[in-house]
């Protein structure tokens, strides 16, 4: 296989990122674009292989210099047949090969992976997991999304749909999830899920030094919550420690089941800093297993933005060697 | 490495169990004793050695014919290091280096594992799941054990103690556990659990056709809230069902967690048969991904007691090839 670097693009809702990569992993050039999802799947196709090509002028890459290309995208997916099954956040994106039509597009090697599970395959390979074997990623955003890396390999599933931590069942009977189910981790501890509770709770009547702004139907973001809860707003300071509590069952839940090294935090809510990871590290303090000493490390991810173009051209250069 | 046979022990809190397996992996020749655990550790491990003297015998093995021995023991413990750190049901084992003690003892390779891990790796070769590459096990029994298996090896975790199924958080504060936390999964869905939450509602007042039993200071088990919510009893069928609830999420949760071929469940619960699996499969039906197709197949278990063995007399072959 030629060429010495691989481009991986990072295919969001709002925005397409995109970056490339050397030898060593380091991504040397970035740039991203609109993604435009609403003029539909093919044009955004276009915008993704226009993207590569600056990407390549930017970085002086020549013919045959690109080994090969990662695309990390939203929704389930086959990773074996590179078809996206099902993009929510992307209209039109149902059973899209989207690998083979970029293969064609670009006469490049793609791989394509979940989005959230090339964010933690970056952080594994060049961030806050770099010096590990074993990890879980929790992406905290709007949704939750998560990766797994075991032994040094990103763990897929049987249908490529593990890691779904978001989606996993914290609250039985709890909040309704537009997946179909009920209590998902996502319904308490994603940025969205923050700021909804304490909107719903404000409508419900309780006081709020953020009522005024709720009720204004003023958008309310997480960012907000944080701030009223430490300025000691009870109720904001009441759903932003259920946030952290559930985030802290899921730790202990993977230590009990995967048994991981680390767990890496990423997305937008880890601005917050201490004021998420301590409250996290009490409440699973509280609820520690004392039959052994097997703890994960918990870690801020560290490549931001990046996670996802790094991992994904990380994967593009594992499965193209 | 000579010999082709192996030997798999299951170390239990009442009985060990021992059986000797041909190269394909076949157990040819079984045997069981009394633990006789409250006479503290050298004693029993004695008992161990013994065993496979006898299993040799048995089996007609000559000098040469021994390649390795594998051992299931109950408890958090090092599998590198090959010492048990702490066995709530054997008295006196914390800190035991059983691999050393037992290599000393019998002048063979010796393998230790975790009896539930043990468990899912003999239904991983020669049951339930040999047809697999990966899978999850649940015992249900007087606790809940698991084991996981990964693209065909199985996964023991960075401090050899993943799996630990029964232990993962299923009601946030709900019933206190022995291990420390409060709502783990063996609190509401191990044999011990179910017969418990029946007597404590009754005791509490409720009324049931085993009240009568149970005021009379008699053991109640699993079995008989099986019977008793067969035959109409509300009390016995509200809490099996909930029993069934809480294995059903934990379906779920693996579903989007690991996302594996398979899940298997074994132990003295499944002689439940239909009236076990009919209500997990329904739970998990009511709260179905609508995403993707990657729901797990449900079986039972199809070694019953003789999986420990099996497994660890596998694993022994495995890493003495």
């Amino acid at each position: 296989m030629s060429g010495n670097f691989t481009i991986g693009i990072d295919l969001g809702g709002t925005n397409i990122k995109g970056g490339v990569c050397d030898a060593a992993g380091v991504q040397i050039v970035r740039r991203s674009t609109e993604t435009g999802a609403d003029r539909g799947v093919e044009p955004v196709i276009a915008r993704m292989v226009e993207l590569v090509d600056r990407l390549s002028s930017d970085a002086g890459l020549g013919e045959s210099d690109l080994r090969a290309i990662g695309i990390g995208a939203p929704g389930p997916m086959s990773h074996s047949a590179g078809v996206i099954l099902n993009a929510p956040n992307l209209p039109g994106w149902v059973n899209v090969p989207l690998r083979a039509k970029f293969r064609e597009a670009t006469g490049r090697p793609v791989v394509l992976e979940n989005d959230a599970n090339a964010a933690a395959f970056g952080e594994f390979t060049c961030g806050a997991g770099k010096h590990t074997r074993d990890m879980v990623m929790l992406t905290l955003g709007t949704g939750i999304g998560g990766g797994i890396i075991l032994d040094g390999r990103l763990w897929r599933g049987r249908f490529s749909t593990a890691a779904e931590i978001g989606h996993l069942i914290v609250e039985p009977d709890g909040r309704p999830c537009p997946c179909g189910k009920r209590g998902c981790r996502e319904r308490y501890s994603s940025a969205n899920a923050i700021a909804e509770r304490v909107v719903e709770a404000i409508e419900a009547g309780e006081e709020s030094s953020l009522a005024p702004v709720a009720e204004a139907g003023e958008p309310l973001d997480a960012r907000a919550v944080d701030r009223a809860a430490d300025d000691g707003d009870p109720l904001a300071a009441r759903v932003w420690s259920e946030a952290c509590r559930y985030l802290a069952i899921g730790v202990i839940n993977l230590q009990h089941l995967l048994n991981p090294e680390l767990v890496v935090f990423g997305g937008g809510l880890i601005h917050a800093g201490i004021r998420l990871l301590t409250p996290i590290q009490e409440h699973f303090e509280q609820q520690v297993w004392k039959l052994a000493p097997d703890a994960p490390r918990l870690v801020f991810a560290e490549l931001g933005d990046d996670a996802g173009t790094i991992g994904a051209a990380a994967l593009a250069r594992e499965a193209h060697r």
